[in-house]
């Protein structure tokens, strides 16, 4: 059986990809790294489904203790998932973010040169490579000139140029993503759709008054379903073109401010919004929409999912979290 | 008196940046950081002009010390010279090379972010940022699309990116270089120039055959004299423009064999030219020549110093060291 290893196996698109593999008739035995144990409340896997499978504790930022992994391990292929993904954070905490971008994927990469296992890698990016698009340039191409605008863009450049490097120089086997937002449930609420939809599980519960915080509710983006997400990183890590890099996206824009009318509108519940001045930030993108014409052409992948699906499902995900949640406080807990 | 604090002063750029100041009438307090005590052999520093400056041994990964060394002096200005800035290095070690470029770069501007004290920073940066340029695109101006093609270019945009994000998101007054090829006395041997000058005074004094050993003669580089160099940095880091990138360069290219055949008329000394495969990289630039326009538009700068008069200064140097080791070696030894 050939092997897979997946960094970052413990957070949201980890457990969604996770879900897909145990789910496919065609198995790879499943190699995980993550600094915390999967704790996926968002996806049903069998137990039975995980035997066989393997998780291993530990820091990319340790180079030994990855070398040793990927040494013992050998595996045919590599996800590499692991990110410090929030633009708001990496403006908090740059070091900590490029470490954990940039440097982790460095590490990875440079332990299967020098293993000469072959391996191959899929190295995920961010449409947040491009800054800021004129509206003549929307739908975003990969040919566009990147021109990163905020530190973890920075950090996903770096990515992208070093995996391009190690492809040409080295002759590494890797194909590069830049992945448009994420949504699907599960995601966690540092992020905007998540958190906007929680916001509205609080309402409709009757937690928290009719209003919705944002932050910029101008900005647009293009939000991509977490299930179209792990079907391209899929077929893209086992049919994906050596050196090439790749948009992930939906082809469609909603501007932060539409989410909370649409959810509005679909869930029939009135809302006032109001800006929160802490999660604006200090250089913003106003508008990204990515073209998928050349992964469709490549390897015929296209989003299957509308952004109305992704919220109901989202909406689903936090109703019964937050139930959940409820359960487990004592009567009477403030 | 204000304050400079100078990473990597140990070094090259360092040793004739340091004499360049202590010879200027207007004095800057000097503080020094490196990994090693300075030992300049190719500058001529009297001790006094040395008194009242300091040296802080210290690794620039060691973001605790650089923490507590910038909060405790308090610099105006920072020149970062400090970098693992050999291309042929880092194709051998990347993970140390993008460390020490991209990370100490980092832990600098973070520090001087947290600690607010508004220092005014120089970022040096690289030629080789700009990758394979056509023809056409001779020579280079800053506005060119950069494509870094070696790991030591990457970890070098990365840098510059990360400069503009912190100038444009955090308000720091930083400004930032591509260097071009430096040259001149004190260079070590594993940069081109210096290398074959070294053979040549080795020719010369009777220690070798006349056999110049050099990577691929073919490619084009524009190389500028240090005291040129030191001269631009410290007009940048006084007067450059926030936010802007500068090429530092001569306006003309070389290619590494013509600089065989410059010497060799210039001394008179007839040698054969052999290609060492070793030296030759996965990818290489085939001609790289920069334009000084911008910087001579904005604050005046432009190259005044000959490469004939950089390979005399050379030579002479070269031809010094290597007999003053003849010295203190005992007769006899092989």
């Amino acid at each position: 059986m050939k092997k897979i290893l997946i960094t970052g196996i413990s957070g949201f698109v980890g457990g969604h990809f996770v879900h897909y593999l145990t789910s496919k008739d065609n198995k790879l035995e499943i190699h995980g790294i993550s600094r915390t144990k999967p704790a996926w409340d968002f996806v049903n896997i069998p137990a039975e489904l995980l035997d066989g499978h393997y998780f291993h504790q530990a820091d990319l930022n340790d180079i030994p203790k990855i070398k040793s992994l990927i040494e013992e391990i050998q595996p045919e292929y590599i996800l590499h998932l692991a990110a410090q993904s929030s633009v708001a954070e990496s403006w908090k905490t740059p070091v900590f973010s490029f470490m954990n971008n940039t440097n982790i994927f460095l590490n990875i990469i440079d332990t299967v040169r020098l293993n000469d296992n072959a391996a191959r890698v899929l190295s995920i990016g961010s449409s947040e490579q491009y800054g800021i698009v004129s509206e003549k340039d929307l739908p975003i191409t990969e040919e566009r000139a990147q021109c990163p605008e905020n530190p973890y863009a920075v950090a996903r450049v770096a990515q992208e140029h070093l995996a391009r490097i190690y492809a040409k120089g080295f002759d590494l086997d890797i194909s590069c993503t830049r992945s448009f937002n994420h949504c699907g449930p599960g995601q966690t609420d540092r992020f905007v759709v998540s958190a906007i939809v929680k916001q509205f599980v609080m309402v409709a519960q009757g937690r928290k008054k009719p209003v919705i915080q944002i932050g910029n509710g101008l900005i647009v983006r293009d939000f991509v379903d977490v299930h179209d997400v792990v079907e391209a990183y899929y077929q893209l890590l086992t049919r994906g073109i050596k050196g090439e890099v790749y948009n992930i996206c939906s082809g469609k824009g909603y501007a932060i401010q539409d989410i909370v009318t649409l959810l509005s509108e679909m869930l029939n519940i009135r809302v006032e919004t109001i800006q929160d001045k802490s999660q604006i930030r200090p250089i913003d993108n106003p508008r990204i929409v990515g073209s998928y014409q050349k992964i469709q052409r490549d390897i015929g992948w296209k989003p299957t999912i509308s952004f109305e699906q992704s919220l109901l499902s989202m909406y689903q995900y936090w109703d019964t979290r937050l139930k959940d949640e409820m359960k487990v406080q004592p009567a009477g807990t403030p």
